[in-house]
């Protein structure tokens, strides 16, 4: 690493709250100029004048990458008998559009309650590979996709939410959006590629990545290589984002509203995209 | 009503997304002139820097307003044996910060999942009845609570959340949260009164209101008459609120990430104010 990469490395560094964690020259170096190191940026440069939201709604045969029902009513109160209306919901925290926190797949990573709020608000990058998954359900996110955006829109922003707009949202509601083999045994789904997960991991300030999909691994993918590599890494995902095509590839700030259950492995979330 | 007086109103009206389903004449009129009428505002008018978290964590012991518990964990994966962690969650809508849909205390109004988004990110009005409540466990926001307010900050901003800080957060994990009576048979915190409810239901644009305690009405209600009158106006609320007391009376925006389940008549939210 020439100096300039490593002064280049250390200001990374310097925008991450993380910078404390990670080992390497240039970690110790931004950790004795930390003192005055300013946070990971939460909005994006533009000023919003508008939400979009980034949530499917939510209901009882909402398809799921297990493919059994995850979510299920339970009416406690009615208001023709009770004056008020009241459910019970029993429900996996892996339904719908929602969050995998680091201790989804980790022994003791920070569960979903633990997100600092300053991970749960940044500028969104939008990665778009809906062409090339529309020839190929299999498709994945890779570096060269990642820096193709960069080559249009600049450095990724610090800070960043980046997510896959793969266009699958389009198949909600059908059998597509799962797209099982004839024998049920594999699923088909575009999702991040381990290599695209590791060039993220190697920019600290990368808060999140997320999918419009059910899996952060694409649907064919054997060992959830993706999810390890992630979360592993101490950041969190997101699964089933909706809407990603009604928002800029850069500018839009993402607020994440995730479930702050003690100890939950992640859960349904509400998110908005302020544009 | 008088000329000017109408005219206020109708400017008033087409601040609201509601106008088209109000009766009356300035409602009449803010139809015809509905084309060109902005929509109640999303944000504050300061650009927003940080982050303030007003949602508490959820656990399975968290008080309730019933007294028993509403939250139950049922973990379904473990990571030693399966290589990753997941639970199936049980819990009642109405547990932790979390939403009041009009749908709770309706026959057939909104459902959570139909708040329309705009209602969900507003200009945040926070009445700080600290002082009184410290006094008087039984108080109630009145609408001397609401004009005191006004006479300091100026006009309740249009398309205003608007809500009760009584400092009753900095007793969640102790008996006076809930504040039952000796004898269990009546609650004792502070809530909204209902000619405040009223006061500002005359205010069409405002959107929801919210409180830090673990009811809309206080706890002493005999009849749940602010739920019934402020929800079936179709407005929603918020309760079990946290951090009130670090966010400005006036200038934060809040994000209120509430669950878009189909149906929902509320459910736990995480909850930002941006400041
Ligand atoms: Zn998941
Ligand atoms: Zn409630």
């Amino acid at each position: 690493m020439c100096h300039h990469c490593v002064i280049d490395a250390v200001k990374s560094d310097m925008l991450s709250r993380r910078s404390f964690f990670r080992g390497g020259l240039a970690a110790a170096a931004g950790a004795a100029l930390a003192v005055a190191a300013p946070p990971a940026p939460l909005f994006a440069a533009e000023t919003p004048t508008k939400a979009e939201d980034l949530t499917h709604e939510l209901y009882d045969t909402f398809p799921t990458y297990f493919g059994g029902q995850q979510l299920f009513y339970d009416k406690k109160f009615d208001f023709a008998k009770d004056t008020f209306n009241l459910y019970e919901l029993r429900v996996s925290e892996h339904t719908g559009t929602h969050i995998d926190a680091p201790l989804h797949f980790t022994a003791d990573g920070k569960s979903v309650a633990e997100l600092p709020v300053e991970d749960l608000i940044a500028p969104l990058v939008v990665i778009d590979i809906a062409a090339k998954a529309a020839e190929n359900a299999d498709a994945q996110v890779t570096p060269d996709d990642i820096k193709a955006w960069v080559d249009k829109n600049g450095d990724l922003p610090a800070g960043a939410v980046v997510a896959m707009h793969s266009g699958w949202g389009a198949h909600l509601g059908t059998e597509k959006f799962r797209n099982a083999s004839a024998d049920g045994k594999s699923l088909h789904f575009p999702g991040f590629h381990v290599e695209a997960a590791q060039y993220l991991i190697e920019q600290p300030s990368i808060k999140a990545i997320a999918v419009d999909t059910l899996s952060l691994d694409f649907g064919a993918s054997p060992d959830f290589i993706v999810h390890k590599t992630w979360l592993s890494s101490g950041r969190y995902g997101i699964e089933g984002v909706a809407n990603l095509g009604n928002v800029p590839a850069k500018g839009a700030t993402i607020v994440v509203g995730a479930p702050k259950v003690r100890g939950g492995t992640g859960g349904p979330a509400r998110i908005f995209a302020l544009v």
